[in-house]
């Protein structure tokens, strides 16, 4: 048996503004309601009932992980969400491009967003020439919108028990960062976080996009400001646990980020673009070849959440659909070849009345030649309330992978 | 969104010894079963499936929080059960009004309970009087029922890791408190309460209330015997944590106190009396008013479990059409202005033919805007089994409050 995971980002929802139903309700979804029909449905909790998670959180929480344990903080996991290659044990901060001045010997933050500026991957590919000083220790900065970026540390004995170098105020100085724990680590992280800022100054000033900014009397972005020190948690990767491969379909970069903190192997899909207008043709044919593959086959889709966070019913119904007739329809024809199991789900509900992640719980369909149906008559919230699988608290992918009989036992 | 919780203590019942339904399902609600339609049911294990749970951890687990780590024993909460202000930190004892005599220079107890007395608050009215001796330390005690009463010892660095002053047998000497870990903290506290013990005995003896008992031949309540030493545990405010302020409408002193722990300001209702003579009307009068002020109200309504601590199947089932008829008759036109969330439940089970609590998960009912009917014909235990919010443990203020688009996201 092969395990396929879809995840439709923000999956669950509530009764809408133009009725009792929901999103998911109201959509006219033929594949997902015959295979609901011969499978069972349940209802999610992503971390417990009553938690609004994020899309980190969750994740964690779906492929089997305790948030409460391994969550460091957004850090390391807006390291992972804009594309760095994160690893246990790195120390990951969140950086603002900042337009410093020099007064008195300090520099001085004189806009902590240096104008939201639009430079920023020029800027940061400037930062590659930054030399640590210390050959056990390497880093990786990325830009991602605006003034945002991530840096991220690697090498043994760091710590992110360190401050930011974000005065988190206008007029203030830069600060410097210190230990916060009496550790050899904590002190040398410090240092090289003192290093990293002093010579990013010195490489950013000069920078030519600042110089254009300069004439154009811009705020220039001539410092990194960092903030949130958090170390990536070692997650016992999930391929690792249950002795299978693991493959990933995925556009946005955080879900391929938390795929491979699991185990799992990105795929590269063209046309996999993490928002409403990917390419779920494609996604489906990345997925069937990676069921030939490999044993654990993750697809994750973000569109239905963005459709709820621009606060659209209606798009996110027609998303739904579309999953639906560009998805599951290409798919279907796989899923019967009797060796696949399938668990379509959600990470989290978000309602496009609120336009956010919600507490509400979410719903899972499991399908299968091992799963019990158990008599629903289509996919929506309702039905999974009263679904045979029960209401449980994430770890979708044990389950998935259980029912293929992967993974050892616990006890004798 | 405004939510109210509406908890029947001990709610949750077993088929009646006559018949096969239960006091809940009997009894003739047409608001609850209105509301139920309209709303979506769950079945609550408060603590965890098999876990009889207490009154105080129940209402715990409702509020969120983790009884297994926040609760420090029977001291703490039943000093706020008899209606004793009780803070985190502060040190609380159970303790007997006792019979002792001197015999070779020990206080030997004759009567563990100085035969039950009934003039318990006038001994703690002199009480007050005693000085402990640390200007730091201040103490309040309450008797509450025949010889039973509650210490609790305020200010820095006390310990609950001190012994009993009760020996536990008759015949035997008042024992000396003695500190249980090498602490100057259970040292000091232990010094503390062997003063206030030996202060105790030389104010009651001379007490005109056993000066009468003497001469009516009646054992004295001349000395007060300590056990379960327990710290009040710091709870983080659930109205801190998710923004909101918080009102009580409860008779209960246990209730108001695990309200008053959680963050809300307990309400002073006339004629809410925590038993079955409880003016329900004037509960409902003062929810609608708390209503209007407060984004979170809590109701506790004690009745239910009073008339099954009876054993009266029929007293349980009229209560509970009270509570239909005179409480939620009241608040439903409130209700229906569209901006609140009702979460309507028990803190367990209480079977009269058991007359105790039981391990029995407990209907939950959730209604208003936000909430996905799940179809239920009306409101009982059986209904509430198979309905669309699934089986899950306590936490009812964390999905209550998620409804309302309270509290902050867990991650990004």
């Amino acid at each position: 048996m092969r395990a396929l995971l879809v995840i439709a980002d923000g999956l669950g929802g509530r009764p809408t503004d133009w009725g009792d139903a929901t999103c998911l309700a109201r959509a006219r979804t033929v594949h997902l309601d015959r295979l609901a029909r011969e499978g069972a449905l349940g209802l999610m909790d992503p971390i417990a009932p009553g938690v609004r998670p994020g899309s980190d959180t969750s994740h964690l929480a779906i492929f089997g992980y305790d948030p409460a344990e391994v969550y460091t903080g957004r850090g390391a996991f807006e390291a992972l969400g804009i594309g760095l290659d994160v690893r246990g044990g790195d120390v990951c901060f969140r950086a603002n491009f900042a337009t410093v001045k020099e007064q008195d010997g300090k520099l001085v933050v004189h806009d902590r967003r240096a104008g939201r500026l639009a430079e920023g991957a020029q800027l940061a590919e400037a930062l590659e020439t930054v030399d640590l000083g210390d050959p056990e220790v390497s880093f990786t900065f990325r830009a991602s919108t605006e003034h945002r970026g991530a840096l991220v540390l690697r090498g043994p004995r760091l710590s992110s028990e360190v401050t930011d170098t974000d005065p988190h105020v206008e007029g203030a100085a830069v600060t410097s960062c210190r230990p916060l724990a009496d550790s050899a680590a904590a002190r040398r992280t410090a240092k090289l976080v003192n290093t990293f800022s002093q010579k990013a100054y010195e490489c950013l000033r000069e920078h030519p996009a600042n110089s254009m900014r300069r004439e154009e009397g811009k705020p220039e972005g001539n410092a990194l400001l960092l903030r949130g020190a958090a170390a990536m948690p070692h997650l016992s990767p999930v391929t690792e646990q249950y002795g299978v491969q693991g493959l990933c379909v995925a556009g946005g970069a955080l879900y391929k980020g938390v795929a491979r903190a699991a185990g799992l192997e990105v795929l590269q899909v063209d046309g996999a673009t993490g928002d409403l207008k990917t390419d779920l043709r494609a996604k489906a044919e990345a997925a069937w070849r990676a069921l030939d593959k490999a044993g654990f086959v993750f697809v994750h889709i973000k569109g239905t959440d963005n459709a709820a966070h621009d606060g659209s019913s209606l798009e996110k119904t027609r998303f739904i659909e579309r999953i639906d007739g560009e998805f599951l329809a290409v798919l279907e024809e796989r899923l019967r070849e009797g060796d696949v199991v399938l668990c379509f789900s959600g990470d989290h509900t978000t309602p496009p009345a609120v336009g956010e992640h919600t507490a509400d719980p979410v719903p899972a369909l499991f399908w299968g030649p091992p799963v019990r149906p158990d008599g629903a008559a289509g996919f929506d919230e309702t039905a999974a309330g009263t679904g045979g699988l029960g209401r449980f608290s994430g770890r979708l992918v044990p389950q998935l992978l259980g029912y293929c009989d992967l993974g050892g036992k616990f006890g004798a």
